[in-house]
């Protein structure tokens, strides 16, 4: 015989992501499809069937007159934790193999109580989720986390994470996976975002950006159908590009002045409307303030932004991503901040790059991290390599 | 037998990905590298060295006692035929598969003759180029072809390209297929210079921003070792971002205002050097007249290098390259320019972006163009889908 098991596991990863479409196909359609013989397809099928990452349809289709089983990949034959941490906020969720969420918890869970605290909480959350779904910890193939800072991709640690204190190179995923046993990837929030709105609309989309707007500003990039971290995961920082406005000597966090958060980021929204007499603390309040129809607050926020879209024409002539998206706290906005942004959009960047150019608030809303942080997992696990790495383990 | 020619012909280009680059590893190596079966290892070894991509080395290697062949890609087994097309010049190379040239020429011939006429020209040298290095149409794998202008990547037709008359829609690779009888593939001319850059140094970077400063302003951009060439293959034109500038409202031909290129481009500083009496027609004419060591020259294209500078400032934030080169007619001004470039990057990027970047002039120079229209075919044929076609065919 000359193939052996390795061989079967070898291709069987390529023959799960052609079925990962959701369709059920025959074996004759899969020889088909891959141009493989019929005997290689049935060894590889036979190996993801003995792990359950395929199963055999209810259909019988009539092929040639005979009934044929088609096969389907089974999104349940694993399962996935996901947990989008915010600086005050949690969301945590447990999900099968299309990021289809199983159980889910939001709370209140504020970044700054440190790893050792905010983790244990974590893993203790995820269990009373499993228990819910009724799964098992055997049955979870990874641990995604997403948290608000930036993130060494490679090892998972944050990097000087200015609103987290005590997460400085805390070792995430080695804490968390010497407790729950599984796989564990970490990564900015803000690119889980990015992610879990590529994965909504992944079936158009091939280039995205997705803008969070809240305390500060930041975005995640989706080039090719995959994230762009940049060369040292700092991509996406758009908060402090110094854009021209009235006070170009406002001072910023980051040390420059005239950034693009310090301008129009909801903190500095919030202190100019406190200034002018108004009791707003921090981005949802202002927000509130425009939903109450507050003229003041209302030509802020489209003032903020035209300040975002200047940032943004750039990017479109740079980047041509056929989407972007808007979330963050001050998404909660809606149309006075998307009118500012589309009116500086339009007039200053190339037709060809705008023509069929989406500019919309996020789909997942609040959902969105945490729906990429499950993505992020999945793409990994359900990889061609690392599906035939784990049949032949 | 479970492994038919199909299943050989499958794993084969996979294989050859692993000899490409350029070591020779023995069959014992190649086993432990893949994790296939002995027998599965030289059945796809023996498809490769049937179409001789894959040849026996000189080396015999001591393993385990006994002798044992090397195999090594055999980077001569097809040629490429690659050209980069100016707005006055061009240039043309036949390369192996490792983009090295075999035979070259460069030569004045504007691209506003039309297509029949510069294509004709084109086969013409090519049928020259290919006598001269003893090498055959036969062996050729593939044309790779930049043009001055957008050009529309699944069709190859250049899309309203505004310095190339008679042009537009004209179909190139059905033109040039029809003539030489291989495949054909065109793209822009500034993302065939990015790719020539990435290419040449893709031992170290995976995003990368290469910049053409000429007559016009654009940028090719690599994320994640591939050509990013946005939702509308119009990803690159920064020449059209609008600046700070002392004319703010100075007009650019495409019909905004204060853009980049009205700015900072070659054309604009030729007109300021003419209204200032000196005798500039074009980019080069400026280039001569800084080296010439005339101040108001050199202030200007230092002044131009902050405004370019600007618009690189918010690619960094955005896009955290590793690499930003610099070519084009204006990029022989040298060290004026990127001094003027690297003041404004430092100043108003974020430092974790900045701290390993590099901003430096092309390597390639002139060369940039051909090389990277080279490996746009060498990357097509030589995906391990393409050989696997390739071999089952």
């Amino acid at each position: 015989m000359l193939t052996g098991t390795s061989t079967a596991a070898a291709g069987a990863g390529a023959l799960l992501s052609i079925l990962r479409d959701g369709q059920a196909r025959t074996r004759a359609e899969l020889v088909e499809l891959t141009g493989l013989a019929r005997s290689t397809v049935s060894l590889r099928l036979d190996a993801l069937l003995s792990q359950r990452w395929v199963v055999p349809g209810d259909d019988v289709i009539s092929s040639g007159g005979r009934p044929a089983t088609a096969f389907t990949f089974n999104k349940s034959a694993r399962i996935v934790l996901a947990a989008d941490l915010g600086a005050t906020h949690a969301r945590l969720a447990v999900t099968d193999l299309a990021a289809t969420t199983l159980a889910e918890r939001e709370a209140e869970m504020p970044i700054g109580r440190g790893p050792e605290a905010v983790l244990t909480w974590l893993v203790d959350t995820f269990r009373e989720l499993l228990d819910e779904c009724g799964r098992r910890l055997a049955d979870v193939c990874g641990v995604g986390v997403g948290l608000p800072g930036p993130v060494e991709h490679d090892t998972g640690k944050p990097v000087n994470p200015p609103i987290m204190p005590g997460w400085d190179g805390f070792p995430v995923p080695d804490w968390l996976g010497a407790r729950l046993g599984v796989p564990v990837l970490v990564d900015n929030d803000v690119n889980m975002m990015a992610l879990g709105e590529y994965w909504a609309g992944r079936s158009q989309v091939e280039h995205l950006v997705y803008v969070k707007i809240g305390t500060g500003i930041g975005c995640g990039i989706i080039s090719g159908r995959r994230l762009h971290r940049g060369a040292q995961g700092a991509a996406g920082d758009i908060g402090h590009i110094r854009v021209p406005s009235s006070d170009e000597n406002v001072a910023c966090r980051c040390g420059n002045i005239g950034c693009l958060e310090a301008v129009a980021g909801g903190a500095a929204l919030a202190a100019r409307l406190r200034a002018a007499g108004h009791e707003t603390a921090d981005t949802r309040d202002v927000v509130r303030l425009v939903r109450a129809g507050n003229t003041e607050a209302i030509q802020m926020i489209r003032q903020a932004g035209r300040e975002v879209g200047v940032v943004l024409a750039s990017i479109v002539n740079f980047f041509n991503p056929a989407m972007i998206l808007i979330g963050g706290d001050l998404a909660g906005a809606g149309e006075h901040l998307l009118a500012g942004l589309r009116e500086v959009i339009y007039s200053r960047s190339l037709p060809l790059a705008t023509q069929h150019l989406s500019v919309r608030v996020s789909e997942l809303g609040d959902r969105a991290g945490v729906v990429g942080a499950a993505v992020m997992i999945i793409e990994h696990m359900l990889s061609p390599e690392a599906v035939d790495q784990a049949l032949s383990a």
